[in-house]
């Protein structure tokens, strides 16, 4: 596979030579195009193909996340707060796993996620080709459209049994690959420390480094109720990581913009972020007020909290790193060296025509339905799980009816099954916080709408936001057999449905996929169209010596053990030690230890690596990636990246932008010396 | 006074002519230098020297807000929304005045406002020379100390007994004028009408027109225990305004930006207002939650949720003004105007200097105290008001000691009277409403200063902010006996409390004025002085034939009765009647009708103007201003600008930028026909 991407890259001439736009250690790189040869170059030693295909088949994706298989029972490491949701969801007033952690003693004691899966990709094969004969000519507004049926078809002619199979957009559009995951449905709790453990520091520390997070957990995936036999797994090493010491890190980073134009940059930083940074703040207002109320809404808000929180922090950052001047004018220098490039080659300059012309267009189109796209589909609902669940029953039935190639991409045969198992999962839904997702969402909605807009007022009818939440939270979709009854009862079930929330989905389903329709016509297929052909500008220029913006799809990037010195002068070490997390408890949530960790520490040596920082370019959904050593071997699970790693969705900057790992000593100290784990101690050290 | 302000401006040569930087019908104008000529040449009609004299005695200041004179007896007409923490102080559980509204049937029902005063404007006089005076020579970093040292001079010459004084700083620092007022401390409550009906529309309808709100309140002033008279009073006038009819609208423009520097502006944009409306978006979220838990609940916290949602939806729309590219290349546009003007004069060049320089670094200086500044300082404590009196006992406490010119600005001998009427007024700080305010405040301190920060750790000690916020709320701070018992007892009284609140304010106290002075010498100083060279270039280039920025000082502004078109072309009318009200309620708040104007329907004539939009240039703080017709008949009480008037901190669009009047057509149909308060309405009439 990876000699297609290169074959595929060839067809174009190069415009620069050696001017690769990727620099020092950045870089969030296909397994089938590492690049072997500069890492070599910069830090005397790279892996051979053997050890990345290895390194490929031993890690996974589980939802936002990503994990790696460390044992040959199906036992996958990832990051607390990659099942918190999970470990949130089987807790109970009774057995608080949020604030006293989970152990299972054996294997009768996992317990089964109720919206989890497991995904490890199997293969990659390049579609470039499929996909623009199918798009080739079509007019801009039926890019998308054009594009979409071929990747469903494409998908459904692979996706089978438990391998299911994805079109990844790599490039912006310049490339498209097929990843056939392997799926894994049954996964089950194995390990969770308490939350305080994990996330110790809180938002406060989040993005901080010097850092003290506990945050790892482990999963089990089972097959036909059996443990799944995983003999491609990797193996964790025990022993301490050195400074400098050459690492890898593989797995799924969630997003990154590098390659988008200015245009959609600026408006990302004067509307997008900005509005969104507004509402999730008044969010995570409520969700703290809501938490304060008991130690069961604590219990029950836990999960959204932090996500919240999180995501509070990242845009935060992001948009600072866009309002700063001196970051925007390298996001412009870098578009300007690809026109400068484009304009002194004819060919290219024919073929990209006024491709940023067309995206900045699309934008303005953006700017107009922004807010309506937004509340009413994109994020329509917002955390509500009825809302969610609803909206798949109606349109779920409704295109279902449909021949494949003309449903809404989530409902094509190929993904159907990933919205069946969300259906059936049996997830909790209480009344209260769907009511506070919901009242949130709906007054959010009627506030950037306006009280004068006729869909907002569809949607509301005469009731508040607050009257409407309240009556919809009682909807009876909570049950999954009820769910499951009116999926199998397909459209004539939906019709005939009194249900709340069924009753209000099916009220305005049509203006909410009448603005989808506005968007995919008029911004995603310009978009794309114009972003497809500045894509192969830029191969142009640059061949294969660029990675891909990151899509949630299986990446690696390398590096080295390394803090860093801020411009104030101050260093940051690249290891914290065990002692220190004695140190920084206050005994005060978020700063205080639990009392199984009180109770350990004579017995715990202060020496201990805990966390470490490393050069790795990385991006949320690296979240439970290995941290890898040169032999292949796990040292650690992926959780943060530091506060400088925020610009990264833009820029990397190999100075400052570091990795935040829970180190495999940590890990191995925690589960000996604290939690008694030995059983799992000793599947993992392969006993 | 007029005389020695033009006489002043007479000393600089003109660099243009007629280049007047104010367009149609913008401007705040001071009621010394009130642009007769050029409203005569728009409209036809200008008001001459009596009518200004006589609108100014008629006109007065209540805290954020303003008000008009319309009676003999005292009687004040202003918003409801400047008098809510006033109902919401006097309403309990049993007598919800913010539900069900208020209304004395005589002057025994009047209810005194625990923290209200009135001001009336009595003389204002010149004393630019003095400042000038006092700090010529005086270096960047002592210059706001030596103006600080002469205006408490000059205002504790001036105040005398209900007679207070007060420097005002106008054009940037160009100007300093000694406004003399009256000070009324006891005022009562006199009507109030339900909240639902004042604020109809809510938070969705801010910022709005069409509008259907009735927000009006009267207050009465006393002194000595008696009825003050008031025989400067205006008058209202309750005949119907007519389409395009000339209107004046007196009041105290809150803050505005105008004249300041593209360098603040950016910092305001990138820095300033994102962090403010991340942090109000989650306060908001907060309040919201509180309010929802009951009745109790929702009264106590809805002067604050009006506040901050108002504040929240204002930042908003000057963030997203200074976003726009187009209008932030017009403030561009504004400076490198006025910067020409001082190139092509040497003596202009030479007073000026390098002070747009000097404002850059002052700004970037404050850049690297910002969040310390504001959590410290300027914003300690939010809401509390727990925290506002232990600063203010602590601080009054050590300053009082001290020579008056050497003290705070905020504890001088003339202010010292206003802040023992806040230490003395009976205002309900309830325990669990105190505790929420606090522990937003230290947890966005910690958030910003971070965890690592000394002082964020002297703030917090170990406690989290949560549990530090609910020790603290348990201060006996909130009797204003023992408030004023610390008050007396001066600093050994201080030094000796054990009071959590004032052991916990009096801890970090030498932090907070740390950083205060690091911002008075560093930023403050810096950016008067270089603000005053730029203010003469200015004075020079355009005479008087400017405005100050708003400064919370009294203003007259002018324009017609006016609607205005969209860009969309939707063409907004200028009246709002009766019978749209009816139309607009949902029956659901925040469109819900009170029961007493659902009885009253058949009773009200529908055709009835309600609110009006007009072309007068106001900012918040105007609220409550008399709008007035060219007799100075009071015809409504302005209580909004439209969602354009948000953009006003920077700049005056004409085209699109209105002021929100509740009219008094409509204040006397509700007296009459709602709430039969016929003795108000006879004194209204002057019967």
């Amino acid at each position: 596979m990876r000699q297609n991407l290169r074959a595929a890259a060839a067809v174009f001439g190069f415009l620069g030579v050696g001017a690769s736009p990727a620099l020092a250690e950045e870089g969030m790189w296909t397994f089938d195009n590492f690049p072997s040869e500069r890492m070599q170059e910069q830090l005397g030693w790279a892996p051979d193909r053997a050890w990345l295909d290895r390194v490929m088949a031993g890690t996974a994706r589980v939802p936002g996340c990503s994990a790696s298989n460390v044992s040959a029972n199906g036992l996958m490491l990832t990051n607390h707060h990659c099942v918190i949701s999970c470990v949130t969801e089987l807790a109970t007033a009774e057995s608080d796993f949020i604030t006293y952690g989970f152990g299972a003693r054996n294997r009768d004691e996992e317990r089964q996620c109720p919206n989890m899966s497991v995904q490890v990709l199997q293969n990659i094969s390049d579609v470039t080709e499929r996909i623009n004969t199918a798009t080739l000519g079509v007019a801009a507004e039926g890019f998308a459209h054009a594009r979409d049926a071929e990747i469903a078809r494409i998908e459904a002619e692979c996706t089978d049994g438990a391998i299911r199979c994805e079109v990844v957009t790599l490039y912006q559009g310049g490339r498209y690959a097929l990843h056939a995951f392997k799926r894994f449905n049954d996964v089950r709790l194995v390990f969770a420390p308490e939350h305080g453990m994990a996330a110790f520091g809180g938002d406060p520390d989040n993005f901080n480094f010097p850092r003290y997070g506990l945050d790892f957990a482990f999963l089990r995936v089972y097959e036909n109720g059996h443990v799944a036999a995983t003999p491609g797994h990797l193996t964790m090493r025990f022993t301490p990581l050195a400074e400098e010491e050459i690492v890898l890190i593989a797995g799924n980073p969630g997003r990154t913009s590098r390659l988008r134009t200015t245009t959609e940059l600026a408006f990302e930083r004067d509307v997008g972020l900005p509005s969104q940074i507004a509402s999730l703040s008044e969010y995570r207002g409520r969700l703290i007020a809501y938490s304060a109320l008991g130690l069961d809404q604590a219990r029950i808000a836990s999960s959204a909290l932090q996500s919240v929180q999180n995501s509070f922090k990242g845009l935060s950052g992001r948009r600072q790193a866009l309002a700063d001047a001196a970051g925007f004018a390298r996001i412009t220098a870098r578009e300007e060296d690809l026109q400068q490039r484009v304009r002194r080659n004819r060919a290219a300059q024919r073929e990209v025509g006024d491709a940023w012309g067309e995206i900045a267009r699309a934008q303005n189109a953006y700017r107009g339905m922004y807010y309506p796209y937004q509340y009413l589909e994109a994020r329509a609902g917002e955390r509500s799980l009825l809302f969610a669940w609803a909206r798949d029953l109606v349109r779920g039935a409704a295109e279902r009816d449909k021949p494949d190639a003309e449903r809404l991409p989530r409902y094509t045969d190929a993904r159907l099954a990933a919205v069946v198992q969300g259906l059936r999962g049996d997830r909790p839904a209480p009344a209260e916080f769907e009511e506070l997702h919901l009242a949130f969402w709906l007054s959010k909605m009627r506030e950037y709408l306006t009280v004068d807009d006729p869909v907002a007022r569809r949607v509301l009818g005469s009731e508040s936001p607050e009257m409407l939440a309240e009556r919809l939270s009682q909807s009876r979709l909570a049950d999954p057999a009820f769910r499951m009854r009116l999926w199998e009862g397909g459209a004539a079930a939906i019709a005939a449905s009194d249900d709340p929330m069924i009753v209000f989905v099916r009220a305005w389903d049509g203006d909410a996929r009448a603005v989808r329709e506005r968007y995919v016509t008029e911004v995603e297929g310009p978009m794309a169209r114009a972003h497809e052909r500045i894509a192969r500008a830029r191969f142009r220029a640059f061949g294969l010596a660029q990675y891909p913006d990151a899509t949630f799809s299986p990446r690696v990037s390398y590096g080295q053990v390394e803090g860093w010195s801020e411009a104030s002068g101050r260093v940051v070490p690249a290891f914290t030690r065990a002692g220190g997390l004695y140190e920084r408890a206050t005994g005060n949530p978020p700063f205080r230890v639990s009392q199984r960790w009180a109770d350990a520490r004579a017995r715990i040596d202060a020496s201990t690596i805990y966390n470490v920082s490393t050069s790795n370019d990385v991006i949320g959904g690296n979240s439970g990636s290995p941290l890898l050593d040169r032999e292949g071997r796990v040292v650690g699970a992926v959780f943060d990246g530091n506060i400088h790693s925020l610009g990264g969705e833009y820029f990397y900057d190999g100075d400052l932008n570091r990795s935040v790992t829970v180190t495999s000593t940590a890990i191995r100290m925690a589960l000996a010396d604290v939690y008694g784990m030995s059983g799992l101690l000793a599947e993992l050290e392969g006993h």
